[in-house]
């Protein structure tokens, strides 16, 4: 829990559809401004991952929808590291309203790093430093785990 | 399978990424795609539901994102109705290539019937002519478990 | 300029295009960041607007596009409303970076007060206390016509 | 007018909005449904100029909005090239309902070429093939000068 990050936001007009409730496609893009801050906060802007044609690709989503948001909802989304290794990793993620902690919704993305051209690129080998400090974090904040094997 | 509905459609410019591919958010508008012509083709437009105050949000989604799609790739989502009772139903996806049949993406929707307050609304009550036809196509259509029940 | 409200905000992902640019639509729900905030700041949230039956549709657009702005960008939306009366009102916008202030994008909006079914609704009857409010700001912050009349 | 290009479309689910209709700056991607098809009748894919290192973004755009348009409303998008030259390039559209022909939006978009970081790069130089086809286009189709010239 100790490397969980979490984004205040409000949801846009732009997010809202006919049922008058954010569309459920922008939950995913939710779920990204905490995964985005998670790894500025733990390492580096993911962008200068692009820049080393390092780019993190989806491989499988998820997503819980508990209750239904509307427009100017002010949000937060917890976004946490959850499985981590060299070439995948996943991201878990809590949406929840500011005001009374209600739960939106939940859900996981898995990730895996490839290069420009889609191929399949391990980051223990494409920018070692990342991977030892991910790597780092990954075994510390699973905390949940550790305390169980004991 | 006989009740498969498929829709071809474009990756449109707004749809892509700074990846250079189609941003993984509006796979589940493409779902939409294929379930809005689902819904049309074995009974009546979805927006019929609604003029009735009959709405389906989501309960939970996923999506399994096998290749990358890129702008003005030609593709076809294919929707299937997979579960079905008086409140909840199931859609199935898988979104293919139109020239070589390649796998792009697969996955499921979660819905619910509710009202435009979003309590629960079995469609049973509130119209028992969509529910019966909706529950005979769902008996009729899932040739492949009848079958290996012979 | 007294009553300029400025939101601070970063590209999101969701929001590029396979140029590596925020996607031009989106320069609009930028500018809906800003628009949203003026009314919070100067009177009520937009929201109870739309309580009361009260929409305020766009009835044209038009943006200039400056400079490319990219994935994570930290960027700064100005809004400012521009011409107002019973009926109709113009909001006009800046966006620019955060760290060097070039500009990015301006443009502006027109919009008029409906009703659910969209038929014209003046807000001067349907809403007196907003928009004798709106009323007196409209005057207060357009200085430069002022001083041009002296 | 003999080189207009029609696209046919139907309103998206995530195109709406909590006003129920669909949001306003999908229009502006609805626009690029017609550019892209109108480019593709009349010479390439616009992915082929992307290949060739030339994009094509915008440097402004407008918007009319004249009635609502709601879910699954089928609508046509008529997109034409009104202003060429060497480095700039105007469009302009007009959407309408298809089965009454109501006008839904018109407006225009204006564009320069540009090579991968942004640099103007004239078609002329960089695809001259390309240059003189949509410059042939571009006289003959412009029947309105030229009558007022006679």
């Amino acid at each position: 829990m100790m490397h969980d990050v979490e984004v205040p936001f409000r949801v846009r007009y732009s997010e809202t559809d006919a049922m008058g409730v954010a569309y459920h496609a922008h939950y995913l893009s939710w779920f990204e401004l905490g995964r985005t801050e998670w790894i500025r906060v733990h390492f580096a802007p993911y962008r200068e991952f692009e820049a080393r044609g390092l780019l993190l690709p989806l491989t499988a989503s998820s997503v819980r929808y508990v209750r239904a948001a509307r427009y100017d909802d002010a949000l937060i989304v917890r976004a946490r590291l959850s499985a981590f290794g060299p070439l995948r990793l996943t991201f878990v993620y809590a949406v929840r309203r500011a005001d009374d902690g209600v739960i939106i919704a939940e859900g996981e993305t898995h990730h895996a790093w490839v290069d420009r051209a889609f191929r399949p690129r391990p980051l223990s080998k494409a920018w070692p430093e990342a991977y030892a400090r991910l790597s780092a974090l990954s075994e510390g904040g699973d905390t949940t785990r550790r305390r169980s094997r004991a």
